[in-house]
């Protein structure tokens, strides 16, 4: 038991309990702790999992010798205060996306766990999804050609969030697949939306970023749509590609590319001539499924065990939290372009 | 056959043979005369209609006593100078979609039509289609509420054009479709896009609008994409509405908002509170079908007939293009933000 | 405590700890034990739930006072012994579907249910499915007029047991969701299929059954079928209805049905003539959703609470058993028509 | 034009005008005229093809020396009388499917075309689908593995037709595909289905079919149902294959079946024990399009013209028929198996 990480879950709402579940199966960790200021909720954590102690003040868990991580599951205005405060206990910290609200706070958190010398890691789940990395070895591979275009659609009608707008809530996402498939953070970004139930929070959401190499996004999020759609469209040069979260026959859909030149002569500029493309053949590749999240739960325990770096460490979290920031200075300034 | 609206059909290619096939089926007209300047397409159109006459100079068409009126489905680019000799010759005049390549094109037009007391008529074909007819009914009702934000998907791997870009030839659709729903246009565009297959052509396009009322809306055009997507999303305040034009059972749904209040007090401000929507009922009319271009070219041979102005008349036309024009200088500017 | 009802779960495998987790979750019931004899299973339950005892031999939960009741998962074959020995000991018992495998099985279980005056239920869990109460009161509803004809298909590539062919471990479900909603047994069966994988265990099945009041239905079940259907199609004089267990967005939906009469005059017999239907406005319900499982947990522990009959009672297991004996009898026979 | 092929068509209802269409641009052929006893449908026809002769009387057309084949579109219980009448005058014939309602019938037709030496072709026009073809050759090929199990689904809501039941009007399609892919013909078939809108005609079929390889299939048609499904599943011993014929982007699908065995000990046949099938990748293979009936008047006109066997002879329409009396009898004999 010497060897376990004894693991504390913050905020026991929506993601919280997914992580408690998650948790408590990964190898090598023992959830020893579970916190939330309301009542209600500890309650039923509690009848779930009487092993588990449960308490409301999150002071208790900084100073509890038997919690070596916090996982943070708390709104995203308060990540950089709770998260550094469980850094300086010594804590080790998983802290749901985003990382923070600014990249000034982003670069504290990363500071103070390099003085401290304990993992922080953010939950940019998706790059632990199966999926998803399947989807970057199609996007990354010779066959696809250089990758020009992507589109992501992350909409549904759902809970509104008051702490933050529609795109700090969901767009961390699709930055974070983004940002993973292309290799390279953006160098520009311009962002659109409207806010309609609440002033000043921003319920849909448009984001264009531009990438060095060339190739461009888009990034569509709202909380006030009548689908449910997890999406994004990766086009290449030669190969396209469709990763569907909700497609549960065929989560990604690779599709070849043809191109028929149609050799109609163009005469005198008047009337029409084409160049054709047309689909070629669809491989869906069946991918071997787990649970992202607890992949990632896996993740955190082995980094913090092996002391390694994670995957989704601190300065990933900056690069995606710059993007939203730059995103957000664009959406005051009505979609003008602004450098990341 | 003295009343019978003599009918001559321009440019041969893609959508000149639907003008053909559905002219001929127009109660009250009569297609008189076909013309391309490529040969082939000409004598395919021949085998099909023996008893009309094809000619491959425009000229001979413009001095044919008759010819009444004249249908162009040739490039963009073109339909400016081919609309106005028309005109000039004394030719009601229908033009596919956009009427001109520059607003102050579609005001020339406008202004010949009146000095000539012709028709001049756009082809907005999908303001004759039953399906987005009823989504006006529905869009503009007293159940749906104000209507605060729209997006429409335009995209398939398909014939790339070389006299316009995507934007140019695919979004026309959709910016008729927006201001025919909201009834007003835009104030200020903002658009991004990027070319890969052409230099200077942007084969994907997003374009943000910014109406009166204080709705917004985007347009997502492309010719690069794996799939083919007609789609068109209104959210109301109280409904939500979507038409799929590929959607063979249900082209139109309408969606019940419901609206669940979670009252999770908010303790010092870390945990997570929530406004919860969700979805109620969905109701998908039956809409009796017609061919739209069927309805179109009826429309048009009745206004030709009685002298009356069509629905998607110069104006409509010029409203358009204006807002095309405006994207275009926000697409050079890097979706700066411009106002029609 | 004295008034909760103490629960046993019986067969760890697939289904079993779905019923631990929702009867861990049910108002007056307390999980006090969980039983099979693969230690591994066990074991995996024991992390899960560490208050709760987990045993090996079943003999020992029937001697344990803490257990009021007892919920069997184990295969379909040793359902009617181990119910029994449960009801001889005095518990309440809730066996998965099907009941029995026999019809004689299925009365014993009646009769000694009864001789101790113990709650006996079946677990039919679509009858305690929201969309399936709501699709009942569609059918017998006013404007659907008279239900003509149902099937069902139930289909994917899965487990296959080795203890009963297809039909008896998928087709329990669409029995009884079809004598629910039909509110009536079937008369007659006849049954094709056909076993591939095992000998003289048929992996596909068709079944045909017909109502006293006329109505017919029709049940397809595989474990080798490329994609995963669950699907009921009812079709009325006036509506029709198809529930789709896999539908996210709209798992029941509503059709209207038009008629045309196309009044083409009938020379000779020589041509075509031909009534025309089509559908009308289609309805999509918001159904409040809650696990289906949990509902019957509950019910279960209500009936035992109060001493009530369950509606899937163990007359409810009985009629299905009968059809499936019927079916299974005509299967033997190459389809021959089978009075239930 | 002494070379081209002189071709009637009778019946203009519903599927004439195809046929007139498509002949229209079969290289080889000239329509010379259309026949309908309904005055209506030949003034229709007479606007769009000034060219060709429309007459009322059939007779005419056996009589005239330009019409060399006679395409028969008329209602299935007429079949054999026109084409026989067809054949002893010379012409040659392609007659709609079913070939006849009778095995006599087809032998008949068989007998009569022999004599004359004239081509006659029944109209299966899936045998000439690219997407069936290509879907034979998968079923074919190695990597498929034995074909042990097929079902086609061909419902909607549509034209009710009084000559014959809903099997006599839509299984001959299934039937023929399933001969063609299966390469052989059934020994027995087992039928079930009921009347509702008319007495004595079937408006709901189920046939289960049985082949001498061990192969099964089932056929379910319905002009009575709330959606419009065609589609053919197939599976083999290491692949599955679909063929939907309305999904626009993915026509055929293949997929390949992985096998994961679970060795969970069986103890004491207490409890679960599971062989667990899982499928693999799936390929959408894109097929170039043509429309079937195009190639299927194209291949008419060239065995007429070459004299050769046309791919669905009349020995082909014969099996189909021979299967569809068989599934009759079984239908009158409430689903007994009735040997072919």
């Amino acid at each position: 038991l010497g060897q376990t990480v004894g693991i504390a879950v913050v905020g026991l709402g929506y993601w919280g309990p997914n992580l408690l579940r998650n948790f408590a199966e990964t190898p090598g960790a023992r959830v020893v702790a579970g916190c939330d200021a309301r009542a209600e909720l500890l309650e039923r954590q509690r009848a779930r999992y009487p092993a588990i102690r449960f308490v409301s003040r999150y002071e208790e868990l900084l100073t509890d010798p038997e919690v070596d991580a916090i996982a943070l599951a708390t709104p995203a205005a308060t990540h950089e205060a709770m998260a550094e405060a469980a850094l300086r206990a010594g804590k080790h910290v998983l802290v749901e996306k985003p990382i923070a609200t600014s990249s000034a706070g982003a670069r504290r958190l990363i500071e103070a766990a390099r003085v401290v010398s304990r993992v922080l890691m953010v939950g940019h789940t998706f790059e632990y999804n199966p999926a998803v990395l399947r989807l970057r070895e199609v996007v990354q591979g010779a066959s696809f050609g250089r990758p020009v275009y992507a589109y992501t659609t992350r909409v549904n009608l759902g809970q509104i969030r008051d702490d933050v707008n529609a795109m700090w809530n969901l767009a961390p996402h699709d930055i974070s697949i983004l940002l993973f498939l292309f290799g390279e953070p953006p160098v520009a970004v311009s962002a659109n939306g409207k806010a309609f139930v609440r002033p000043q929070q921003e319920d849909v959401v448009f984001v264009y970023l531009e990438f060095p190499s060339g190739a461009v996004a888009h990034v569509h999020v709202s909380w006030l749509d009548p689908s449910k759609v997890r999406r994004v469209t990766v086009v290449g040069e030669r190969q396209m590609a469709v990763y569907d979260d909700l497609d549960a026959e065929a989560k990604l859909r690779i599709y070849d590319k043809g191109v028929d030149q149609q050799v109609i002569p163009h005469e005198g500029g008047l009337y029409d001539y084409a160049l054709r493309l047309r689909a070629g053949d669809i491989v869906c590749p069946q991918i071997p499924w787990k649970e992202p999240l607890l992949l990632e739960c896996a993740h955190f325990v082995e980094c913090v065990s092996r002391g390694e770096r994670p995957r989704t460490d601190g300065e990933n979290g900056l690069r995606v939290t710059r993007v939203l920031e730059a995103a957000q200075e664009s959406l005051r300034a009505q979609g003008r372009r602004v450098s990341v």
